[in-house]
């Protein structure tokens, strides 16, 4: 076994520095020297859920950037030296119909999360990216293309390929009408890849204040969703309503200004929804959701940010203040993403 | 005013034929002498909830066929004779997106309802067609194309066009994967458009007892809802699910059976519904609704019908067994529509 340093949890709010163990490397393994790691709300949740007396130990992170140090003898792709992401999944059965299909995030027997997850060949649980190396198979890596920035591209690898794959998938281009509910990690790299994508787009947010954000993210207009004349006004309007708000709420309004045949693609809580038949009946509309991606659509949304010189607002921290971290997201402080900077666990 | 005669609720399983009032022709209405209307699940509930002591008088039925006896000044499109159908909804504003997009049925001053409905010009409540003369604006009647049988079309106004806008709005044509679940009013025209259109057609049924009828009505097979190795292997096969099961169900297993992007349509229980997040994430499926058709799917639909021969399988009865057929429709004993002959009114 290899050794190397990272943050587990000790409690819902808590982590402490330790020494954590890393598998010697497979064939098709890449040991990656992670240099930043985001912060992402799920990790919120996996602390909140974590029963220290009974679970394995809880090391976050899932969407990080780093350095090869070592490969496997079998890699191809990869060589010492290059800059890797790493997203929420790091292995997949492979054989089945969704795996085929490119959509390893929808594995038939489930893919293998990069923290919390089973190894699919020795059973162990997986440990996270608030650490400073991982071992991963070489197809859940992902070369990181030139011009974007490590810190910034990862929370790409979480919060940005899912709100890129509801928006490929539902067709979003030029002539689009796009709104974004709710303006966090998600929301404000939707806006982001809506605006590249050649959509009309705009924020939905309870609130005025954001709304020099919203434009100088790209957005052409931010609708308030607690003003019910300007939302009754913007009835059936967009063709997908990208929903990125954590807690739950009541989908009713933001259904009615789905455009007929649209799609409201529910990213941020994914809960028990109830909605009214009626609210999807008129107008046909469609009710989705998504979340993380297959590797084609992972490795395709990293070229188009580079190409589009699309990356997440960070505010980076070292990782010694990851609780700090931690802390802020909850109370929603942050604009837009966390990324714990690693090179203090040296 | 002109008088006709026709059925009217008196207690939730009970109606009593009597004397109608219809309004004088307006300049773009015509005369219908009603031949045949179909009997519809939503006429139970109608009748449910109607409350005698505070409600207007209730006459249901909103999917006729009949016969042009008189036409106003304006009309051009039909005259004395033809044979014309109407559906579920009889006016709308005509002005907003929706009536302007042809989908007067999403009206969004809410399109007036053939029975229960508020008439726009005089505020007069509508009464349906369990009656031997209905008087409709010309824009929401529809000529009966040539070599549909009257009293087998009627159930293709409310039925048929319900399941005929999702099926076209979800671009089912050959090559599609349809499955229809729950085989009555709806279901059985749902297949033999599928089929029509080309797609591979299933059944999803509780039991296997339909499976010849399923079979006789085109489709390629019947899946056993209750039979969990079966639909576990059918998992993420149909592009479209077409769910006409009229009370509240659990609709989990049939989200899982929808593939990667596909919709599952609700057309037959429309209160609310709660679904779990995850089981939509999973391949980015879609929950949907639609109910009813524009005045534009509507001719197109009739016209799809009588060029692929398809109309309802249905027991016709004499119009004085209208509550025989409501309580049999109520027990699912019917196969798969009642339709009323009106000439037992004259």
């Amino acid at each position: 076994m290899r050794t190397t340093t990272g943050w587990q949890a000790t409690g819902p709010t808590t982590l402490r520095r330790t020494l954590l163990e890393r598998r010697d490397l497979r064939p098709d393994d890449l040991a990656v020297r992670i240099e930043h790691c985001g912060v992402c709300h799920s990790d919120l949740h996996a602390l909140n859920d974590h029963d220290q007396r009974v679970d394995a130990p809880l090391v976050p992170g899932h969407e990080f950037t780093g350095v090869v140090t070592e490969t496997g003898p079998e890699v191809t792709a990869f060589t010492v030296g290059d800059r890797v992401a790493v997203g929420n999944i790091v292995d997949s059965c492979g054989v089945c119909a969704m795996c085929a299909a490119g959509q390893e995030n929808f594995c038939h027997s489930f893919p293998t999360l990069t923290y919390g997850g089973t190894d699919r060949r020795d059973g162990s649980t997986t440990l996270g990216g608030f650490s400073r190396e991982y071992v991963v198979r070489d197809r859940f890596a992902y070369p990181l293309p030139a011009g974007l920035d490590p810190a910034a591209a990862a929370p790409l690898l979480c919060a940005g390929v899912t709100v890129w794959e509801p928006l490929r998938a539902l067709g979003v281009g030029p002539g689009s009408r796009v709104a974004v509910a709710g303006l966090g990690g998600l929301g404000h790299l939707a806006v982001k890849m809506a605006v590249a994508l050649g959509a009309t787009t705009t924020v939905i947010s309870r609130t005025q204040e954001k709304r020099d954000d919203a434009l100088r993210l790209g957005a052409h207009d931010l609708l308030d969703s607690t003003d019910t004349r300007q939302m009754a006004a913007t009835r059936d309007t967009f063709d997908v309503v990208i929903d990125t708000i954590s807690a739950s709420h009541d989908l009713a309004p933001y259904l009615k200004v789905v455009a007929m045949d649209g799609t409201l693609s529910l990213l941020g809580y994914l809960g028990p929804v109830t909605v009214e038949a009626m609210d999807l009946l008129v107008g046909r509309k469609k009710l989705s959701s998504a979340g993380s991606g297959g590797r084609r659509s992972t490795a395709e949304m990293l070229q188009f940010c580079a190409d589009n010189g699309i990356a997440a607002d960070v505010e980076v921290l070292p990782s010694a203040q990851v609780e700090t971290a931690l802390d802020r997201l909850r109370r929603n402080d942050v604009r837009y993403r966390f990324v714990l900077d690693m090179s203090d666990l040296d």
